[in-house]
Protein backbone atom coordinates (compact mmCIF):
# COMPACT_ATOMS: atom_id res chain seq x y z
CA UNK A 1 0.00 0.00 0.00
CA UNK A 2 2.72 2.45 1.01
CA UNK A 3 4.61 1.18 -1.88
CA UNK A 4 2.04 1.69 -4.38
CA UNK A 5 1.70 5.74 -3.12
CA UNK A 6 4.90 6.32 -3.25
CA UNK A 7 5.27 5.18 -6.72
CA UNK A 8 1.93 6.99 -8.03
CA UNK A 9 3.97 10.50 -6.70
CA UNK A 10 6.95 9.52 -8.01
CA UNK A 11 4.57 9.16 -10.93
CA UNK A 12 3.16 12.10 -10.99
CA UNK A 13 6.62 14.38 -10.68
CA UNK A 14 7.64 12.78 -13.69
CA UNK A 15 4.63 13.03 -15.77
CA UNK A 16 5.18 16.28 -17.53
CA UNK A 17 8.83 14.56 -18.54
CA UNK A 18 6.76 10.97 -19.81
CA UNK A 19 4.32 13.51 -22.11
CA UNK A 20 7.35 15.16 -23.47
CA UNK A 21 8.09 11.55 -24.19
CA UNK A 22 5.05 10.86 -25.46
CA UNK A 23 5.50 7.15 -23.83
CA UNK A 24 2.59 7.90 -22.04
CA UNK A 25 -0.93 6.54 -23.64
CA UNK A 26 -3.74 7.32 -22.26
CA UNK A 27 -6.96 5.32 -23.45
CA UNK A 28 -9.84 6.51 -24.37
CA UNK A 29 -12.85 6.71 -27.15
CA UNK A 30 -10.56 7.11 -30.13
CA UNK A 31 -10.63 4.19 -32.31
CA UNK A 32 -8.69 1.23 -31.17
CA UNK A 33 -5.58 0.55 -33.79
CA UNK A 34 -4.56 4.76 -32.65
CA UNK A 35 -3.47 3.44 -29.57
CA UNK A 36 -1.89 -0.11 -30.47
CA UNK A 37 -0.17 2.06 -33.16
CA UNK A 38 0.82 4.05 -30.32
CA UNK A 39 2.29 1.73 -28.21
CA UNK A 40 3.96 0.17 -30.79
CA UNK A 41 5.69 2.99 -32.50
CA UNK A 42 7.12 3.95 -29.19
CA UNK A 43 8.97 0.46 -28.58
CA UNK A 44 9.84 0.51 -32.45
CA UNK A 45 10.15 4.42 -33.98
CA UNK A 46 10.52 6.07 -31.26
CA UNK A 47 12.97 3.76 -29.36
CA UNK A 48 11.32 3.80 -25.93
CA UNK A 49 12.48 1.87 -23.40
CA UNK A 50 9.35 1.87 -20.90
CA UNK A 51 5.96 2.27 -22.11
CA UNK A 52 2.77 3.40 -19.73
CA UNK A 53 -0.69 2.54 -20.49
CA UNK A 54 -2.95 4.32 -18.93
CA UNK A 55 -7.08 4.23 -18.44
CA UNK A 56 -9.99 5.01 -15.98
CA UNK A 57 -13.49 3.71 -15.88
CA UNK A 58 -14.96 1.48 -18.77
CA UNK A 59 -11.85 1.95 -20.61
CA UNK A 60 -9.97 0.00 -18.71
CA UNK A 61 -11.22 -3.05 -20.21
CA UNK A 62 -10.00 -1.23 -23.73
CA UNK A 63 -6.32 -0.64 -22.09
CA UNK A 64 -6.12 -4.66 -21.46
CA UNK A 65 -7.28 -5.18 -25.36
CA UNK A 66 -4.86 -3.04 -26.75
CA UNK A 67 -1.73 -3.77 -24.63
CA UNK A 68 -2.29 -7.49 -25.37
CA UNK A 69 -2.86 -6.69 -29.15
CA UNK A 70 0.06 -4.66 -28.97
CA UNK A 71 2.25 -7.31 -27.50
CA UNK A 72 0.76 -10.26 -29.42
CA UNK A 73 0.38 -8.84 -33.01
CA UNK A 74 2.55 -6.33 -32.93
CA UNK A 75 5.55 -6.67 -30.77
CA UNK A 76 5.95 -10.58 -30.94
CA UNK A 77 9.67 -9.94 -32.40
CA UNK A 78 10.71 -7.76 -29.56
CA UNK A 79 10.33 -9.21 -26.76
CA UNK A 80 8.24 -6.46 -24.88
CA UNK A 81 6.94 -7.92 -20.82
CA UNK A 82 4.40 -6.67 -18.83
CA UNK A 83 6.53 -5.10 -15.77
CA UNK A 84 3.99 -4.04 -13.81
CA UNK A 85 0.41 -3.21 -13.13
CA UNK A 86 -1.18 -1.12 -10.53
CA UNK A 87 -4.77 -0.42 -9.93
CA UNK A 88 -6.31 2.00 -7.83
CA UNK A 89 -9.63 4.70 -7.75
CA UNK A 90 -9.88 8.48 -7.27
CA UNK A 91 -13.07 10.12 -5.85
CA UNK A 92 -14.24 12.97 -8.11
CA UNK A 93 -17.45 15.60 -8.32
CA UNK A 94 -19.64 14.98 -10.58
CA UNK A 95 -21.76 17.22 -12.50
CA UNK A 96 -24.43 16.40 -9.96
CA UNK A 97 -22.20 18.03 -7.22
CA UNK A 98 -22.10 14.04 -6.22
CA UNK A 99 -18.91 12.16 -4.98
CA UNK A 100 -18.36 9.02 -7.38
CA UNK A 101 -15.59 6.95 -7.64
CA UNK A 102 -13.66 5.89 -10.34
CA UNK A 103 -11.03 3.08 -10.77
CA UNK A 104 -7.86 3.49 -12.98
CA UNK A 105 -5.25 1.46 -14.24
CA UNK A 106 -1.64 1.75 -15.13
CA UNK A 107 -0.07 -0.94 -17.37
CA UNK A 108 3.67 -0.83 -17.26
CA UNK A 109 5.26 -2.25 -20.83
CA UNK A 110 9.02 -3.01 -20.73
CA UNK A 111 11.35 -4.24 -23.63
CA UNK A 112 13.92 -6.58 -22.51
CA UNK B 1 6.46 -14.32 -20.29
CA UNK B 2 7.88 -17.69 -19.41
CA UNK B 3 7.23 -16.83 -15.62
CA UNK B 4 3.79 -15.57 -16.65
CA UNK B 5 2.77 -19.42 -18.35
CA UNK B 6 4.32 -21.54 -15.89
CA UNK B 7 1.76 -19.39 -13.15
CA UNK B 8 -1.18 -19.95 -15.66
CA UNK B 9 -0.24 -23.56 -15.82
CA UNK B 10 -0.06 -23.74 -12.10
CA UNK B 11 -3.59 -21.92 -11.87
CA UNK B 12 -5.76 -24.07 -13.58
CA UNK B 13 -3.74 -27.38 -11.93
CA UNK B 14 -5.51 -26.09 -8.95
CA UNK B 15 -8.38 -24.92 -10.58
CA UNK B 16 -10.73 -27.15 -9.10
CA UNK B 17 -9.34 -26.72 -5.84
CA UNK B 18 -9.83 -23.44 -5.80
CA UNK B 19 -13.27 -23.69 -6.45
CA UNK B 20 -14.59 -25.62 -4.43
CA UNK B 21 -12.78 -23.32 -1.43
CA UNK B 22 -14.83 -20.46 -3.43
CA UNK B 23 -12.05 -18.19 -3.80
CA UNK B 24 -12.09 -17.49 -7.32
CA UNK B 25 -14.46 -14.92 -7.86
CA UNK B 26 -15.75 -14.49 -11.63
CA UNK B 27 -16.99 -11.14 -12.73
CA UNK B 28 -19.94 -10.90 -14.93
CA UNK B 29 -23.21 -9.50 -15.02
CA UNK B 30 -24.87 -10.29 -12.62
CA UNK B 31 -25.66 -7.12 -9.62
CA UNK B 32 -22.24 -5.47 -8.97
CA UNK B 33 -22.54 -5.75 -5.19
CA UNK B 34 -22.97 -9.48 -5.36
CA UNK B 35 -19.49 -9.64 -6.30
CA UNK B 36 -18.15 -7.36 -3.69
CA UNK B 37 -20.29 -9.06 -1.02
CA UNK B 38 -18.42 -12.34 -2.41
CA UNK B 39 -14.93 -10.91 -2.00
CA UNK B 40 -15.41 -9.25 1.34
CA UNK B 41 -17.10 -12.65 2.50
CA UNK B 42 -14.07 -14.72 1.94
CA UNK B 43 -11.66 -12.78 3.32
CA UNK B 44 -14.06 -12.53 6.63
CA UNK B 45 -16.60 -15.64 7.51
CA UNK B 46 -15.10 -17.89 5.22
CA UNK B 47 -11.63 -16.27 6.90
CA UNK B 48 -9.64 -16.97 3.06
CA UNK B 49 -6.31 -15.42 3.21
CA UNK B 50 -6.16 -15.30 -0.45
CA UNK B 51 -9.07 -14.40 -2.91
CA UNK B 52 -8.67 -14.38 -6.78
CA UNK B 53 -10.78 -12.29 -8.68
CA UNK B 54 -10.93 -13.14 -12.46
CA UNK B 55 -12.64 -11.56 -15.72
CA UNK B 56 -13.07 -11.24 -19.17
CA UNK B 57 -13.24 -8.92 -21.84
CA UNK B 58 -15.74 -6.02 -20.68
CA UNK B 59 -15.72 -7.38 -17.36
CA UNK B 60 -12.11 -6.38 -16.97
CA UNK B 61 -13.02 -2.99 -16.32
CA UNK B 62 -16.03 -3.88 -13.36
CA UNK B 63 -13.12 -6.68 -11.92
CA UNK B 64 -11.29 -3.83 -10.75
CA UNK B 65 -14.22 -1.69 -9.13
CA UNK B 66 -15.07 -5.01 -7.54
CA UNK B 67 -11.69 -4.96 -6.27
CA UNK B 68 -11.77 -1.21 -5.26
CA UNK B 69 -14.43 -1.04 -3.49
CA UNK B 70 -14.60 -4.26 -1.59
CA UNK B 71 -10.96 -2.83 -0.51
CA UNK B 72 -11.50 0.57 0.24
CA UNK B 73 -14.99 0.51 1.58
CA UNK B 74 -15.18 -2.70 3.32
CA UNK B 75 -12.19 -3.94 4.02
CA UNK B 76 -10.20 -0.96 5.54
CA UNK B 77 -10.04 -2.61 8.98
CA UNK B 78 -8.75 -5.41 7.79
CA UNK B 79 -5.36 -4.97 5.11
CA UNK B 80 -5.96 -6.35 2.11
CA UNK B 81 -3.22 -6.09 -0.45
CA UNK B 82 -2.73 -6.73 -4.13
CA UNK B 83 -0.87 -9.88 -4.12
CA UNK B 84 -0.73 -9.52 -8.04
CA UNK B 85 -2.19 -8.71 -11.09
CA UNK B 86 -1.78 -10.80 -14.72
CA UNK B 87 -3.32 -9.92 -17.82
CA UNK B 88 -3.35 -12.36 -20.63
CA UNK B 89 -5.70 -13.28 -23.89
CA UNK B 90 -7.42 -15.68 -24.69
CA UNK B 91 -8.32 -17.49 -28.83
CA UNK B 92 -11.77 -18.95 -29.27
CA UNK B 93 -14.20 -19.49 -31.79
CA UNK B 94 -17.03 -17.25 -31.90
CA UNK B 95 -21.30 -18.73 -33.35
CA UNK B 96 -19.58 -18.09 -36.46
CA UNK B 97 -16.75 -19.67 -36.20
CA UNK B 98 -14.48 -16.91 -36.46
CA UNK B 99 -11.62 -16.91 -34.73
CA UNK B 100 -11.74 -13.92 -31.83
CA UNK B 101 -9.51 -12.68 -29.25
CA UNK B 102 -10.62 -12.05 -26.06
CA UNK B 103 -8.42 -10.58 -22.97
CA UNK B 104 -8.54 -11.77 -19.57
CA UNK B 105 -7.43 -10.06 -15.88
CA UNK B 106 -6.91 -12.35 -12.68
CA UNK B 107 -6.37 -9.94 -9.70
CA UNK B 108 -4.93 -11.65 -6.30
CA UNK B 109 -5.81 -10.13 -3.08
CA UNK B 110 -4.19 -11.29 0.08
CA UNK B 111 -4.85 -10.59 3.53
CA UNK B 112 -1.74 -9.72 5.85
Amino acid sequence: MTTEKKMTTEHSNTERERNDKDNVIFIGSKPFMNYVTGVVMQFTTKGCKEVIVKARGKFISRAVDVVEVARKKFLKEINITIKGIEIDSEEFENKEEKKVNVSTIEITLEKE
